[in-house]
């Protein structure tokens, strides 16, 4: 197992103990909801986004415990989009990882509310003392979180995404969409880790820029996939986007040009950690799991 | 105009000019989404939560910048939770406060993204330096809110109400049903005005009572509202929850019980804050409001 595999690992089992161990537990009246709550948020993703923040952070021996708490938050946040994504009104999808997506497991009621409480439940869990002794940095990570998911950041992509060729059919529409949709988050991931190891503006700006960059290469990966894959592979329906009208990476720039821009982001994103040196060898292995991944 | 529907209105007018100034403005690719956040959020409601917030704080000669920020997030959030008890695959409504809901007057996508923008909103503004110069306070209030919006408060609420009488069909689990599904922002409103003005812990005590009280009271209204009211008076379609085979403190209690409780819980409500003396008479005022509103 190359050293990115096990961190990656290690990372996930670390997120899928703290989340068990963080989210409410099934009691009287709100079983339902708070089942559905678990089925969605313990469902064994890969827990790439949540990683990032532990693996930056480490890179500064920063703090674990607040790093643990910035990736719960993190990931909260990243279940509840794709619970609401997944909706009838949204992108209608049935599966998610392999398995039955939250609203045909349980009913749309119950999507619909287990994926608000977990973004609010995002907020809760970075507002309280254990996840930072300086309130200061608390709200910080707060305000950062609600800028990527808001109505600028990861709400407004997925409305562009909604809107589909409307507004975004050429290259610069594309990419503003997926900076938003799914770029912000992994940013704000990414930007965490060296919020909370106190990281030097230079060593912020290089790590923000390396998110930027892994962030648009694995989006133009999904899209692949989405034209590519095949069901097995990715645990989830593919070939949607063209069946549904909607632009992305390969239906604006087509496979080879997407593939090609996917190697000059890559690279370019090793090239931004490459001041941190050894610390950062698994940083830079994470760009090739995400250009080489085929889920 | 009594001194109370002179202050609503002074309050109701406050926060609709903050929510104008601190909501994003339409720009480019999220203008429809935009449009929808700000057809929810100026729509002209009583404004009786973040009344609440602002009153309590003025009590106390609180800073009036922080009692506003905190009175915008309370509203936001209760504007997310219309904007998403109206879906199809909740309440399904078609009017609220005399117009199309939000789903109507868009689309359900834009709808839930809309309601999920406010709720992430509401952090924002909270976690922002503006709203407190104490970064503690802020981290407070994000808390408090989140405990009263998630898994165990609003949500909850949410999820027991549609469960109906599978659930909560006797008077206990009605109560408990409604503290959490209005019970709980409307204890934030109050608690919020308290915490932002550093209330003695007798204080707070008192004020919580006083918003536990008048939070029972106010749904019991709404519960003989939909029973008896008319569409003309409350602006949204009425007879609503009988016909679904939901249960509420009317199907649970019938009318008579419902406003001798009324008055029991008012009377009770006035009293909680009989300490502070006339500094409270608004706050009693308010309880009248509530107990005699028709919409």
């Amino acid at each position: 197992m190359s050293q990115f595999a096990a961190r990656l690992k290690e990372a996930a089992d670390r997120i899928n103990v703290a989340l068990d161990a963080l989210l409410p537990r099934e009691q009287g009246s709100e079983s339902r909801l708070i089942n559905a709550i678990r089925y969605a948020a313990l469902d064994g993703g890969k827990r790439l986004r949540p990683f990032f923040t532990l693996e930056v952070g480490r890179m500064f021996d920063a703090d674990e415990a607040a790093l643990l708490r910035a990736a719960v938050a993190v990931e909260c946040v990243h279940t509840y989009s794709l619970i609401h994504d997944d909706l009838p009104c949204m992108d209608d999808d049935d599966l998610r990882r392999g398995r039955p997506t939250l609203h045909r497991q349980y009913d749309e009621a119950t999507a619909l509310l287990a994926g608000d409480a977990l973004l609010t439940f995002a907020f809760e869990v970075l507002a309280d003392p254990a996840s930072h002794s300086d309130p200061q940095m608390r709200c910080k990570l707060i305000a950062a979180l609600a800028r990527a998911a808001g109505a600028q950041g990861m709400v407004a992509g997925q409305a562009a995404d909604m809107a589909g060729a409307d507004t975004g059919s050429d290259l610069i529409g594309v990419t503003r969409m997926n900076r938003q949709k799914t770029g912000a988050l992994i940013n704000f991931s990414v930007d965490a880790g060296a919020l909370i190891a106190i990281a030097s503006e230079a060593e912020k700006t290089a790590l923000s820029r390396y998110a930027h960059d892994i962030g648009l290469a694995f989006q133009m990966v999904d899209d692949l996939l989405d034209a590519e894959g095949v069901i097995r592979d990715t645990g989830k329906a593919v070939g949607k986007d063209k069946g549904r009208g909607k632009v992305n990476f390969v239906t604006v720039l087509g496979a080879e040009a997407t593939r090609e821009r996917i190697g000059m982001l890559a690279k370019q994103a090793k090239q931004h950690v490459a001041m941190f040196g050894p610390r950062a060898s698994v940083l830079r292995e994470a760009v090739d799991f995400v250009v080489e991944r085929r889920y």
